[in-house]
């Protein structure tokens, strides 16, 4: 068996590590939206580019993918993408608009509507292999985050046809056509472990499962509408990672999860993100031993003078003791008008204060 | 001591007794937003009316608070408001926009902007005396709630300027200038003491303090910078009410509180307000004997066909019974798409089920 020492050092990483929860130098921090509308460098070579034809573009997924890591030294990259590339890749109508979100042309509200929905290919999807390919020649032993939707947030888009604040449209078919709404389920996830597997096959050594909305809710309907399908996607990539011989934890996250933390765990995930209205200590006992979390400064507080920054970033931390494994992150996506200046010192505080805990 | 019998009958209304945690003949209900965009009679009446316009206007404020007592026969009446009345009432610079909600001229995110808060005096608002004194006249013996917004969700608006996702000027000066926060704080309670005491000295039987953006906070926070003002409320008006020589249950409210329900009730509230996230019975396990609860049918579950919706009421009535009083509501105002003949049946079946079950 040959050693690849580059291979070793990323395997080694704090990221993976704490993934895995072993033992760290130091707590692991990335952010949720790092890449993104914060960072003037990301402005500038956006200007111009819708934002679909950025997630399609090798060169500008790389280039926006590295932005945070060189500039903030988190230790963890997350893929450019957007939750709706996929959909977009096996030719759903549908588009980005700014200040607004996904607009699907026609929302899918009947058994009918689901032919819009054919298997993902990795053909369709070229693009990505490519970028994965440039990023972890550039990543080096930090680890690439792969990305995807979870099938309950897609079905919100397709069903409602835009972001939706009640997603009324989505409960009626979930709880009133339960069969439609099994099968649309049933092709988002087939579709989203495909994504994810090839991901994994280029090169991303995590991948997180966005569940955005799936706060909206209780914790009943998530087990019987959205949780199997959601363990779809999360058991797929293991199976499809162990195929590889590699073990790529997955992170799966929702936004006012707070009733569901446990569930989400058991859906498959190494590690559960956490939002900001649960404190980790209490998340840890709600999701229990065998999974680390990631979480989970509100990123509102960036707002706040640095005194409060600072305070809330080491009781995030103290929190996170109390869990088996801790990535920090914050708790929701950076918000666009963050200074990132915070978000650097943010991450040599974590990293200071952590390794000052170890030590 | 005379007896007036229309009094008598309001005070056993089903409505109180469940407030009170009394026995009742059948299980209250009542619709957060009942009056309303979902009504064609409140569309008709509120053509070419602003809103805050038409929150001003005596005989408005009476017809759309009557309507779905009209049509519903459900069992409170709620003021036809919004949470910015007051507010507007004593001269602040806003307005609510068509498809956005309020905006405000001068965003207060420091002490020297605290200016354009001054006290709220009974002649800021004869106009709701007014229309309560309509109200009353035609109610007889169905309850009149009262309605205001809570601190925090007016103080929401008022830093950020209008409706937010984040929350995040609030948050900074929340965090970052605590003083400030206070004294806006401590504004906003005794304005909206007032502005409650007006509507209970003019005859509401009940009020429900709504803030409805209180979700945003974690457990921690909402104790240290928002409970001791929604409490100062709450007392002021039950101060204020037992000075009169009555007793008018106040009802507190607000959305993905599932890690705030218990506070919230300790806050001093008769009634806890849950929203669909959380079952009855959870909620009651949190909020403790000493509360009654309302709510919580998914607003989004009415788009379902009836059989479900009719197994989602029947089930949000069986977990009321957990409760030590249950005042049947949704979980959330009402979605402006629905369709009232859904809310008719609703409110047939609760009467019906109820009062099977009690009998």
């Amino acid at each position: 068996m040959t050693v690849d020492p580059a291979a070793a050092a990323l395997a080694d990483s704090a990221f993976l590590r704490a993934c895995r929860r072993e033992a760290v130098p130091h707590t692991p921090v990335w952010f949720m939206r790092q890449a993104g509308r914060s960072l003037p460098e990301y402005r500038r070579v956006r200007d111009g580019v819708p934002m679909l034809a950025a997630c399609r573009t090798p060169d500008l997924v790389a280039e926006i993918t590295m932005q945070p890591v060189r500039r903030y030294g988190v230790d963890a990259a997350i893929l450019f993408s957007d939750i709706v590339v996929p959909l977009k890749a096996i030719g759903v109508d549908l588009d980005i608009k700014a200040g607004v979100g996904p607009v699907v042309a026609r929302p899918i509200r009947s058994a009918a509507q689901l032919d819009q929905l054919r298997e993902l290919e990795p053909d369709d999807v070229g693009f990505i292999v490519e970028a994965i390919g440039l990023l972890t020649a550039q990543l080096g032993a930090t680890p690439l985050i792969g990305f995807a939707g979870a099938p309950f947030t897609l079905a919100s888009y397709l069903v409602e046809g835009g972001p939706s604040r009640n997603h009324e449209h989505t409960k009626a078919l979930m709880y009133g056509a339960p069969d439609v709404w099994d099968e649309l389920m049933r092709r988002l996830a087939a579709m989203q472990a495909t994504w994810l597997a090839i991901q994994v096959s280029a090169g991303a050594s995590a991948v997180q499962l966005f569940d955005s909305w799936v706060g909206a809710l209780p914790a009943d309907d998530y087990a019987r509408y959205v949780m199997p399908h959601s363990a779809a996607v999360l058991r797929a990539v293991g199976e499809h990672a162990a195929s590889l011989g590699r073990a790529v934890p997955r992170i799966h996250f929702g936004v006012g999860t707070g009733e569901l933390l446990s569930l989400m765990g058991e859906a498959g995930a190494d590690v559960v993100g956490v939002d900001f209205r649960v404190p980790l200590d209490e998340a840890a006992r709600r999701v229990g031993p065998s999974r680390a979390l990631q979480g989970n400064l509100d990123p509102a507080v960036l707002f706040a003078p640095w005194d409060v920054v600072a305070a809330r970033t080491r009781a995030a931390l103290a929190a996170g003791r109390a869990a088996p494994g801790h990535v920090f992150n914050l708790g929701h996506g950076v918000i666009p008008e963050t200074d990132p200046e915070v978000l650097t010192r943010v991450v040599e505080l974590v990293h200071e204060e952590s390794a000052a805990a170890q030590g």
